[in-house]
């Protein structure tokens, strides 16, 4: 039985005494292939929903967007089988963004892109962020805020929650996903689709750890603060700093660890 | 201060009643740039160590070697800097290896391929798993023999395990790294180094989710098994079912969720 983003199955709980057969929910993953202007730039394993702001997000956390403004968002169907999977997403510009360079190919004789200054290149169109300090109170506190508009990690137990978070400590947006990356790309992109970044009057929650990709992609939207349910890599931590950003983690019944903090400008 | 694969920091421990600075160890992440004869074919965020195994691992999962023989695995340190940070690796066959494919890259005027389509190519050159049903006793047990082999998860309580076990109970091989996909695949590479693929007398043990991307690259390896801490996905469930997979989640405390059983062949 499947209901858009779970899907219950019957599951043998093991133990000891022997097994007995139970109802699981399980989150539904499916890829999604993401097209910039005709060009693919990506396939992504990700629970459906919100595709559309998956999409853009993405688009818009790897810089392929540049400033160019978004004309319409669609799901490119076949249309022509009736179990058609809406799995495949079209962004366009109608050609203002600059063309897809491929990330991953073939490439010449030389040493070829190295992954540190793919890293650098990913990080340096990006200025610092410039906004006030953000209240750690808010930012503490922000897992057990999220925790109550989570209700695909309350079924299935399995599943990453991003959220975009006032300094009022207000939610304005929760996304879940099977993949982390995924849930932030779709709360930047729908503050992308409302015109609403760079977001540096919110902080964004992560139910996981801070990896650099987390980093960079809040980095890109312009984020005053980022808050952690775990905790951050040495790297998320250097890129913080670089970014500008408040960086904080482990954070649970009011408390936190702080890694980066914000300067006052 | 920095020892290979975690690197300490001071943090500011902050609560309620104020905020105490305190060292912290964070895992070391860093990007590495995987070739493969010659062609770029991946850039992945990982924990240094056992680059050679992950490499060869990706190549493997991927299907990037088909039969070929690994003949020489190297870094491609420029060597020019003294920081050289031996983050390029290059698998060589001597060309015996089919020229990767693009997976990201422009395409033409068509829909493109469609995820679900590059799913199906990914699984379809695989055969069904032809194994014994793995012991459950030994899969329940798995995370509490496999914790006592990961050390930097004691440090940092950030980093993911994936482990080889036998039908035995014991660990046979062990990996820890920033991505659970890199983890996985530095114990594919090892098996594959050590000429011991296809891994049917093993169940592969992995500390976090069972998506699809873990249990496919289960599949390529030929484990009988795939036993996880936390929840599978759906397609993760179908996919295990194609393959002929025992899998299970929700491990811990001698206890577990069998969502695919393995039949008698």
């Amino acid at each position: 039985m499947r209901s858009g983003r779970t899907q219950q199955v019957l599951t043998a709980r093991w133990g000891p005494g022997g097994s007995t057969r139970v109802p699981d929910d399980l989150i539904v993953e499916e890829p999604l292939a993401i097209r910039l202007d005709g060009a693919l730039v990506a396939t992504t394993m990700r629970t459906p929903g919100h595709d559309f702001e998956l999409a853009v997000g993405f688009c818009h956390a790897e810089g392929l967007l540049a400033d160019a403004p978004v004309r319409t968002v669609r799901y490119c169907a076949t249309g022509s089988a009736v179990d058609s999977e809406f799995n495949v997403v079209t962004v366009e510009t109608g050609g203002a963004a600059p063309e897809p360079r491929p990330r991953l190919g073939s490439v010449g004789s030389s040493c070829g892109l190295c992954g540190r200054e793919a890293i650098d290149e990913l990080c340096a169109r990006l200025v610092r962020v410039d906004a006030p300090p953000f209240p750690f109170a808010v930012l503490a506190t922000a897992p057990d805020v999220v925790r109550a508009a989570q209700p695909l990690f309350a079924r299935t137990g399995a599943v990453h929650a991003a959220a975009a978070i006032t300094r009022e400590g207000t939610v304005s947006h929760v996304r879940e996903d099977i993949g982390r990356h995924n849930a932030v790309d779709k709360v930047v992109g729908r503050l992308h689709l409302d015109g609403s970044l760079p977001a540096s009057a919110l902080a964004l929650f992560v139910s996981g750890r801070a990896s650099f990709e987390m980093v960079q992609k809040a980095w890109a939207a312009g984020f005053a603060a980022v808050v952690a349910v775990s905790a951050p890599s040495a790297l998320a931590v250097d890129t913080a700093r670089a970014a500008g950003i408040t960086l904080a983690g482990f954070a649970r019944d009011g408390r936190m660890n702080v890694y980066v903090e914000q300067e006052m400008s």
